[in-house]
C-alpha cells in the first residue's frame, strides 16, 4: 500500500509531516511518497532511521498557502505538493493522499482531480467525535456550507458505510442533528432530509438533539456542513474552556494543588480521549479516491494517525461499497 | 412591580413554581400574581411564611400540556394559566410574565397575545451562556427554526440593547456564529446577515467561530434559531459529558477518590458556573411585553432567578429602547 503525503501543507510542515511519515513506515506496513521540496525533505529525512525503500520523494516547486483562494490555487499551482500528491491517487500511483494544508484547496483538489463518485452530488468531510461510549462520526463537518436534503441523504448513506467498515459497527445508527428528537422537528432542511433518509436501506433512527450527541448512542451524526462545523468546533471550544477553568480551580490553593498532582495522569488521559485530533484526520467521502484531511495544526502523531486512517480506508475499499450501494 | 407567574407550567409545577414565587417576594421588592388552580395554589402557599399582600392568586381552570399543539392550545385553552397570565401583561395588569410551560405555546402566547414590536419581524429567545469571562447572551436560542437575514439583523440589534441594559456592558460586542471569522465565510444566511449588521449603529464585530464562543470576548452571539438551539444544547451536553467522565476518573481508585474529596466544593462551584439554568430564564425579545421563558425543568431557585430577570427587564424598559432604536 502506498500513501501520498503533502509534505508542505500544514502549520508544522514540513518537519512534523516528515516525522509522522517516518513513524508510520516504522510502525505500519506502508509505503510513503513524500511530495514537496526534495532538498528540504531529503535533508530532514537524514535525522531518522527507517527503511529507505519505503519512502519515496517526489519533487515539487510550489506550495499552496493558507491565504490562497482554493479553486484558483489548484488551477494555477499545478506543481504544488497538494495537487501533485492528489494526482498520484487519481492516476492510481498511490492508494490515498494525506494533507494538513489549506482545507478549501484540498476539498477542491478532491472535487476536481479525484472527482465525485457517480450518484454523489456533494462529498463530505467525515470526522471522528469522542463520546462517552467511544467514537462516533460526524458528516458533513464543513465541506458544504449550503446543503439540500438530497445531500444529507447521501451523507447518511456514506456515513453508514464508513462506520460499518472503519468503526466495525455491525448496523450503525444514523441520526440527523436537530433541535428535538421527534419527527417533524427542525427547519425545512432537516424535515425534508428525514423523509429521504427513512426510505433508505440503512439504520436511520431519526433526529438527535445536540444535547445527546456526546452520549454516543448514535454512531453516525448527519448535518449540513455549516451545522456540522459549528458542532465540531463548539465541542472543541467547550472542552477547552472547561479544562482551562479546571486548571484555575486546581491552581487555587495548596489543597487543590495536591489534589491536582494526585490525578494529573488520569486528567491527561481524559483530555486526550476528548481530543478529536488524536483520532487522525477527516476523510473527504464521496470522491473517487481516498483523501484524508489532517488538522492544520497536526503534529507528527496526528499525521501518523491520519496515515493509518488512509490505509484503512483504502484497505476496506469504502469507495467501492458506496458505489455498489448507489 | 407586579410579575405574573404561570403556576401550572413546567415539569415541577406547581410546587417548585410556587416556592420560587414565595422566595422571590421574600427576597426582592416584587409583587406576584400566581395564575392557576386556586385550591391547589392556596393549599401549597400555606406551607410558607411571606407577606400575604405581596402574592395574589388568579384562578384558572385549564392547563396547557407539553403535548399540546402550540397555536391550537392558546386558541382553545383561553382559561389556561399561561394564556391568562400573558393576557395580564397585555392588559398592563402585570409588568411581566414568567412561565416554565410548553415552549411553543409560550412563544405563540407572546406572538398572539403580547404581539410583536412594530419593526420586528420575528421575536427571539435570548439566553445567557456561561463563558470564561462571565456571561454572554445568545439569540435566537430556538424560537425560529427558519430565519432570513433581516431576522438576524434584528436579533443583533435587540441583543445589543439587552446586553447594554441588563448585563450593563457599555458597548457590547455583537457577532454572528459562523464557521470562520473572516467576512465572506459561511452560508448564504450568515453572509447576508453580515452585510446588514455592519450597517447598523451597534458594535458589530463580525463573525465568531463556534470554537471561541465560550472564551467570552463577544457579548452578543447572534444565530438563526436552529443553529442557536444546537449551540445551546450542545454546550450543555458537552459539559455534562465531561463532568460525567470526570466523575468516572474520580471513582477509579483510592487515590483519585481522595483527590476528589479535596476538590469537591470547588468542582461543584465550577459546575454551577457552567449551568445556564442558574442564570434564570430566557426572555422572548421583540414582543410588546416582558415574557420570560424559564427552563422546563426549573426548580424554585431557577424560578426565583427568572422572576428577578423579569423584574430587571421591566425596570430597564428594554422594549422602549428597542422601539426607539427602530
Amino acid at each position: 500500500m502506498k500513501i501520498a503525503i503533502d509534505a508542505m501543507g500544514g502549520d508544522n510542515a514540513p518537519k512534523e509531516i516528515i516525522k509522522g511519515a517516518v513513524d508510520a513506515v516504522n510502525e505500519y506496513e506502508s509505503n510513503i511518497i513524500l511530495v514537496g521540496d526534495e532538498t528540504i525533505i531529503k535533508e530532514e529525512l537524514k535525522n531518522y532511521n527507517y527503511n529507505e525503500e519505503k519512502i519515496e520523494v517526489i519533487h515539487t516547486t510550489q506550495i499552496i498557502e493558507n491565504e490562497d483562494k482554493p479553486s484558483m490555487a489548484i488551477r494555477k499551482k499545478k506543481d504544488s505538493s497538494m495537487v501533485v500528491a492528489t494526482t498520484l491517487v487519481a492516476e492510481k500511483k498511490a492508494d490515498a493522499i494525506v494533507s494538513a494544508g489549506n482545507t478549501g484547496a484540498l476539498l477542491a483538489s478532491g472535487l476536481f482531480i479525484l472527482k465525485r463518485i457517480k450518484g454523489i452530488d456533494r462529498p463530505a468531510l467525515c470526522t471522528f467525535i469522542p463520546t462517552k461510549k467511544g467514537i462516533s462520526i460526524l458528516l458533513d463537518a464543513g465541506a458544504n456550507a449550503e446543503c439540500k436534503s438530497k445531500n444529507l441523504e447521501q451523507f447518511g448513506i456514506m456515513g453508514y458505510i464508513y462506520a460499518k467498515k472503519i468503526l466495525k459497527i455491525n448496523n450503525p445508527k444514523v441520526g440527523i442533528v436537530n433541535v428535538g428528537s421527534e419527527e417533524g422537528k427542525g427547519n425545512e432542511l432537516t424535515k425534508a432530509s428525514y423523509e429521504l433518509l427513512k426510505e433508505q436501506d440503512i439504520n436511520f433512527v431519526g433526529n438527535i438533539e445536540a444535547r445527546y450527541i456526546n452520549e454516543g448512542d448514535i454512531n453516525v451524526i448527519v448535518a449540513d456542513g455549516f451545522t456540522g462545523n459549528v458542532v465540531l468546533k463548539l465541542m472543541e471550544g467547550v472542552a477547552m474552556t472547561i479544562f482551562d477553568m479546571l486548571k484555575d480551580v486546581y491552581k487555587k490553593n495548596l489543597k487543590t494543588k495536591i489534589s491536582a498532582l494526585m490525578i494529573k495522569d488520569d486528567l491527561k488521559n481524559l483530555k486526550a480521549n476528548l481530543d478529536y485530533a488524536e483520532y487522525g484526520g477527516a476523510p473527504l467521502v464521496g470522491v473517487n479516491g481516498n483523501l484524508i484531511k489532517a488538522h492544520g495544526s497536526s503534529d507528527s502523531k496526528a499525521i501518523k494517525n491520519a496515515i493509518k486512517q488512509a490505509m484503512e480506508c483504502s484497505k476496506e475499499n469504502i469507495i467501492e461499497d458506496i458505489k455498489s450501494y448507489l
